[in-house]
């Protein structure tokens, strides 16, 4: 049975509601790219006179590259659109993207947008497959399923383990993936944070809750540390990045309480003694940097697999 | 015989001057790439090896993409330097500019600039044969060839049509290539619009002049609106958005004053709500996102006509 | 022996402690590329499946395209990355940067930096090939490059030539490479300029100091004049443009001095009637245009010599 996010096969909206079969063999692929990019044997036809285009309503360096160069090397036409958020209109005007992004024949299209839902409403105007790339507090599926494929690479399985995901969850789109993803697949998942960034109404998406770093990390197989925006400082929610630091950054001390050898992962761009200690982010358990190759890995398997099959009239 | 705008059958500088028999085969290949384009059978070879330079002095999203794709499903390497108005000296840099690309062996120049008369002063100086994607108040030749083809598509001709261009026709390069491609091709041309965006003076170009949408729609086969553009409010010429709908802009009712079934046409982007009314842009009668669709078949055709058969030494 | 700043041949960082034997065949091969580049037949299998991506911190279209089309016409797939510097933190985050562009499995990066060794820390940190496209006031080595094939193409040779540069000496990489390159060449370099853009200090490099036009042209078998940067004016290092002009501009009355036929030469973009008349700019003495062609060739020598039986693993 397809699931609701995965509409048809057709679009990758969010994670929520996918099946572990779905999400399995789409890793196995990932792995097979991931071998392809570094022998620099990508096979170059897969997406030969398709049409990519990278709609990003937000900016973000890292995300776009990652997808040009996965739509690049599978052979595609990539085109980056950068609209700034300021000259749109909303609603009507978006529809009108999607009315022109048909006509133009497009067979992909990545969305970011600061939206929640707006891929989403995207994909029910549009011929094209659309992969989200991250929509408000939503869902950010494709960094889910990169973390997803680093923790499987590393320990084998995405079952029966125990994640922290650690800092500003309540407005992070990645935690929101990463959680149904990692509970899909039987995983423990605890948040962990103050309680303006982890307030107890999280419980209900399936995790723990943690307001001391000491609990959360204990015994933990992975510490998912999250990207603290600079934002929620000016507005109050943190008192300051000394603070912040001293209370919920993951240093040394903290990361001997979780399993030897647990994996410690950030999507990026990190904010080095903010979130993180530098030498835990250069340390032997960090990950971080195999999260960034897998990015793109993943991001050639979606979209080798929400194109195959699929005629082209 | 050769027009002085598509000189030597080398530029794409504007359709003042063009006749009949370059018109019709240019759309038979655009005719051709359409279709080409809907089942993604587009040949690669077409522009392989050869550079496409988008040199947009202007930001303009929608026409900059619909060249990028056109140069890149026929295989070019297309390159998008945007250079704002700012930074140049005029005159002299632009020649300056000219020889830059020139030395960098460039094949196909798309220049878009907000000064009437640039990709002409561009062409005379440049190898590359020079495409205008609009210059200031003076012509967007593709975009009118591209109303061409939609209009030839629905109503089977383009000889003896009555086409009403209605709005801010005195600021509009649009308008004006298409009076010069409508009327070349035998078809009555009406300008629509208050005094202060359709003067009398423009009656010099061959069409009827009309301050009364009521009067200009009346029996039309096709209405084609322009994009009111914002300054012509903060300039005076038009006392407000609200004023200018309730007088000029495109209606259930007023579109029914024109044949049944004719065409309703926009360039893009529209201002749902001040020059047309949404329900009107998204009726069955509306071609606006089939014009799209025919832009970068259009653009296809012009890119592969010009560079057709010229050697590369 | 490998020089160190084209390390292991993997690097093009520098021109400084190349030798004649590693500059005269890089000169060889770009020139074979600019005939290819005339006749449109570059093999575009040279870098096919290699990821080459333009990191640039500061602006520079030229540039930018110059490397763009060099990597697009040898079949790479090019990705720029521009970076703001201002949300940049400087050097840890440029490690992660690197960190990144491994993970991605970069084979080729192209940096300019305002930082005087960002390329060479860049280098020690990534596994791609790392080419300096302008580092602060330390080096632009293919801007060299392109002026000694420049050269070598009029003159037949590298040796025994007087070759004057003129202008903002002191804050120039493009001098401080071309001093480099010409000095190891067998050539003899004078500096000609007011003693703040032309100090007495940098007599240490090898080259003859001059502060006044009339005796630094005399005789000379090449002009190469360096852009004057708008802001050395409003830090008080130059009076004014026209008293620039009058004291150290490029006219036809200085040129005389030079040895007939002199070349005359300019990184671009100029600034016409501040460092050079524009008739000297346009002369039949001047190869300012064959620069910009020759700038393309000697890139792609670059990126393909680095890449050249590199294996991909």
């Amino acid at each position: 049975m397809a699931s609701a996010l995965l509409r048809h096969n057709r679009h990758l909206l969010g994670l929520e509601g996918m099946t572990p079969d779905q999400i399995e063999p789409l890793l196995d692929l990932a792995e097979s790219y991931a071998l392809l990019n570094r022998s620099r044997k990508v096979p170059r036809d897969v997406l030969r006179g398709r049409t990519l285009i990278n709609l990003f309503f937000e900016d973000s360096t890292r995300t776009r590259t990652s997808f040009e160069l996965a739509g690049k090397r599978l052979g595609a036409d990539v085109i980056n659109m950068s609209v700034a958020q300021s000259s749109v209109n909303k609603g009507e005007t978006l529809l009108d993207t999607a009315a022109t992004l048909n006509a133009m024949r497009t067979d992909l299209l990545v969305v970011r947008h600061s939206q929640s839902g707006a891929p989403a409403l995207l994909a029910r105007k549009v011929e094209a497959c659309v992969v989200n790339a991250g929509d408000g507090m939503h869902e950010h599926p494709t960094q889910a399923l990169l973390d997803a494929l680093t923790i499987r690479r590393h320990l084998g399985t995405l079952g029966g383990l125990s994640v922290a995901i650690c800092g500003d969850v309540a407005h992070s789109r990645v935690a929101r993936s990463n959680i149904h993803l990692l509970t899909t697949m039987g995983s423990n998942v605890r948040l962990v944070g103050p309680p303006t960034l982890v307030p107890g109404a999280l419980g209900r998406l399936g995790a723990e809750i943690f307001h001391s770093m000491e609990e959360g990390l204990r015994g933990v197989d992975v510490v998912m540390m999250l990207r603290l925006q600079r934002e929620r400082m000016s507005s109050g929610l943190v008192p300051s990045a000394r603070e912040y630091f001293r209370f919920f950054g993951l240093d040394r001390r903290r990361l001997e309480l979780a399993r030897p050898n647990a994996l410690v992962m950030h999507p990026g761009p990190m904010n080095r003694g903010v979130e993180i200690e530098s030498s835990v982010a250069d340390s032997t358990q960090s990950v971080i940097q195999e999260q960034v190759e897998m990015g793109v890995a993943v991001r050639m398997a979606v979209l080798d697999r929400l194109t195959r099959g699929r005629h082209s009239a």
